[in-house]
């Protein structure tokens, strides 16, 4: 479908400073075919009136669990090993197959709502997510996540991911990618994590995995391999693929200067390193040293959300905080984390995080008739410290409109809600009685 | 008005521990009449269809300048000294009585749309708030924020305040509370302060103040005064008035004694604090020792809205992270910085904070058919972690619905937006060209 968006202001997202234009975006089946005014050979079957919104690429969340949303709000104000092994664990063993997919679908429901089109997850029955992914019209990576708690026993589990690659990745018209994730350094011993590397080499993919986010980690990591989880990690080959690592809160200079050297990207997750106490990853530093930094909500089960808005505006406040500097990570900087630098993470920078001529066509549209927008100085610091996720009237992705006007049109909204909230309560309900 | 709000399950914020109620409320007038079923001499003018919502304190704003919306993202990513002194005072000098007026309506709107019912400001033009204050149906502690920079030339400033609170205390159907507000001890020489201290006693009202915000106010007072700034300002009788200090960022344990002893609110700022780099309040430490915290969104020139969700989230999630202690600030406490707290702050504990019977209505719906709030184990938490401001669905202060459904009654949307932007826009014109 042609689609001419008219009228409206354009934040490309594509140099080092942010460029607004006022001008016309062209979509030509999946992809952006121009911007500025029409060519005229260009027919539209469908205008979109962009007056009085921002258009800006799609966010994208590099790191989230989106079926967790079954879990939010279910163990909140505890400690992280508390959290992890007392209460969300247990109830993840009720999960079965039709609540991965309910809860996938309430995740993506909720990141449509607020302006995500790219999301990176590592879960388990991903079959059922990379379905809720097809059906709603979103774009993710996707990976079966991996712990080798049982040794040997737990190998399936990485049969499971290479066969979970061979049925999806590409699929969806190319939406899905395939990634392996090894969880964590601390549930896949050191050949297993040689194993997810020697896979991830195999198929040409990405590795997706926790890496340093509680101060425990490190110092179990320490004292069990005598180094850091990421040098712990680089030495099991885990960064001869693209790697994207969430959290990264606690780590060296050498660790950055590991990363940068690797091509690694930190996936910064403010709320959840600040609800489940864990701290700050020290973004300007990884930043400054050339490290790649994305953004994520991680999983609802800890988050409680997965509002991407609430991820840059922590980013872009927080780090002045820590640092008691106000100039850094400013607005634009905290917007490319959950754009461009997104992208980069996930190996779509081809592909998606911009816009710009040839890219696929992920865009959101942001109603600025709404008084925290007004006055107009700046649109990207509105972006950052003013906007809402609910801002977000319309959202494009591969060139398929998912939401128009606030009315989501590939998902059926309150179905969502009802089954989700059914999942939910048998789940907690066959927990409270095991 | 009588109004029975039916079918809601209802968050009292009442005692120290929360308590969610499905039963109906009835308002009678301007206050509460009752929360249970409704009496049989009860007839209702009007039922609200509560059903799928949660019913809450409208929530109070503790510290803001509502016209400051007018210089929103005009300054951004900036050191406080530049932002204040560069940025903002230049642009100030603009600001005329209508700009004043068109400001405080764009905050309040925004306000009233995300759920806040009561603020306390601090600024000048205060007439013209007023009116913006008694026409919005809000409920406002309003102050003539008075800087003493010209030494005895600045006293009508003083005169000023004093006839304002002449004219406008008790006004509004009681509404607007008058209050005395020295700007802060780095603009207001002692002598001055003292005389603030004195007018407020003879007004028998509370004193609004930014007290102990940057490090280097803290720094110069010391060097200047031989004291911090909560010291200084208490040895000149500040605080025999009942105290509201904005940020208490930087407070010593004496600081925090002395607070605790005189009954001192701090009035947390966490947006501000981090934006400004400013640092962070110790919240717990005050809380512990048994000092009023309440919050703020301070004005939307540095924040830049004016939506206490995100304060309330940030309030939930910073003081986890700075501490290392997830158990720090639950919930419920934040909820309470953002209620209870900031009504005993502003001497409105009697009227406005909780939902009980016998207290003026005032109470906000959420909204809770939204992906973000299912499933729903725990309201308090989705209130903290994962609302924004939008979900806020009705609004009733004093016992009149301000927003019904998301359509705003009492205020032209619209023409509040045109107004705000025209006066913005000729304002920085008139800076630029000076």
């Amino acid at each position: 479908m042609n689609i001419l968006l008219t009228g409206g202001q354009i934040l490309t997202m594509a140099g080092e400073e942010a460029e607004v234009l006022s001008t016309d975006l062209g979509i030509v089946n999946d992809r952006i075919a121009f911007i500025g005014s029409p060519p005229s050979d260009f027919r539209a079957d469908k205008t979109v009136d962009a007056s009085d919104t921002l258009l800006m690429p799609g966010l994208i969340n590099a790191h989230t669990h989106v079926s967790m949303s079954l879990l939010r709000s279910y163990a909140d104000d505890l400690p992280f090993w508390d959290w992890l092994f007392g209460r969300i664990m247990p109830v993840e063993e009720k999960i079965e197959s039709d609540d991965a997919y309910y809860g996938a679908q309430l995740s993506i429901l909720e990141m449509i709502r607020s302006g995500t089109t790219t999301f990176a997850d590592m879960y388990f029955f991903m079959d059922r997510v990379a379905q809720a992914v097809e059906e709603s019209g979103i774009r993710a990576n996707l990976s079966r996540g991996v712990t080798f708690m049982q040794g040997d026993k737990d190998l399936d589990k990485l049969t499971e991911a290479e066969e979970f690659y061979n049925n999806w990745n590409g699929k969806a018209d190319g939406r899905i990618r395939v990634d392996i994730a090894p969880h964590a350094p601390y549930t896949c011993p050191p050949t297993y994590l040689k194993k997810c590397s020697e896979l991830a080499l195999k198929l040409n993919c990405n590795i997706h995995i926790h890496l340093s986010e509680s101060r425990k980690e490190v110092e179990d990591s320490l004292s069990e391999h005598g180094q850091s989880p990421i040098a712990h990690v680089d030495g099991l080959g885990l960064f001869e693929s693209r790697t994207y690592g969430a959290h990264c809160v606690h780590v060296s200079d050498k660790d950055i200067a590991l990363m940068a050297a690797k091509g690694v990207t930190a996936v910064n997750n403010p709320t959840s390193n600040l609800k489940l106490a864990n701290g700050f990853a020290p973004v300007k530093k990884l930043l400054d040293a050339g490290v790649n930094v994305a953004l994520g909500t991680d999983g609802p089960g800890c988050n409680n959300n997965t509002n991407m808005f609430e991820e840059i505006n922590l980013a872009g406040l927080i780090n002045k905080g820590i640092t008691e500097d106000p100039t850094v990570i400013p607005a634009y900087k905290a917007l490319q984390m959950a754009t461009v630098n997104g992208a980069r993470a996930l190996g779509l920078e081809d592909e998606t995080g911009t816009l710009e001529t040839g890219k696929k066509a992920d865009l959101i549209l942001i109603d600025l008739n709404k008084a925290h927008f007004i006055p107009r100085y700046n649109l990207v610091s509105s972006m950052v410290y003013a906007a809402q996720g609910s801002d977000v009237k319309t959202v494009i992705c591969n060139g398929r409109i998912l939401m128009e006007d606030y009315r989501v049109l590939t998902l059926d909204e309150q179905t969502i809600l009802k089954n989700a909230a059914a999942s939910a309560s048998r789940m907690t309900a066959e927990e409270e009685n095991s």
